[in-house]
């Protein structure tokens, strides 16, 4: 085990017992029923939660670095999840668009790039070829 | 854009337009309300959504593996994500324990391994050496 673990801030645990067509919950949190995104079954997927957990990280790590600029925080996340692929073989891609109306597009750019190597979320997935950070004017 | 965004099965976009001490939402899905671990405040956070995301990905992709051999469902995870580091140098650490009571270990590693290849969560975080799947016999 990672030495790293007995340092940690903060642990928590996350589970499913029960399926793609069921819940997933955290001990001592939150219970989220669950559902393939291919059916009409109400529940969230895979693609909602991690795009909830990178949409999160990456906003609050934008709203750190405008406030070490001195910047008023005007950042604002989309991240996009795509399912693809075919049976034994899907992939997913994630795409997260940030605009920061705040700032010109070099600056932009600039935020951008630091937040996606400091939240812990998007430096998980850099090794990805799957994911990608675009700097946005629009949505 | 890569161009198999186009071939998606399944588009879905999710946001956090209020920050770590605020909610996640998808268009079409849930809003969840988020803060951070190192509060008192009620809320998830990305840690437990990223882990909520990863459970039900490695658990749903084992019970295909288990179908595809023949076998009753048995498999178990349990994903730990920990939050490490200090002020702008965060990271996260992210443990899936995966126990298949079922089958004997040699069957349930090889098991595992395939799971860990197929399931598209556990795809994108696989390049970060922050990420681990062991296989467990008991938790």
């Amino acid at each position: 085990m990672d030495s790293r673990w007995k340092d940690a801030l903060y642990v928590t645990e996350a589970r499913n017992d029960t399926g793609l067509e069921g819940y997933a919950y955290v001990a001592e949190g939150i219970v989220v029923k669950t559902s393939s995104p291919l059916n009409n079954q109400p529940g969230s997927n895979p693609e909602q939660l991690l795009g909830m957990s990178l949409a999160t990280c990456l906003k609050s790590t934008l709203e750190a670095i405008e406030s070490e600029n001195k910047l008023s925080h005007s950042a604002q996340v989309h991240v996009e999840v795509a399912f693809i692929g075919e049976r034994a073989h899907y992939e997913f891609l994630v795409n997260a668009k940030i605009r920061i109306p705040g700032v010109n597009m070099d600056a932009a750019k600039q935020m951008v790039a630091e937040a996606e190597g400091r939240c812990p979320v998007s430096q998980l997935l850099s090794g990805s070829e799957n994911y990608t950070v675009t700097t946005v004017e629009k949505f």
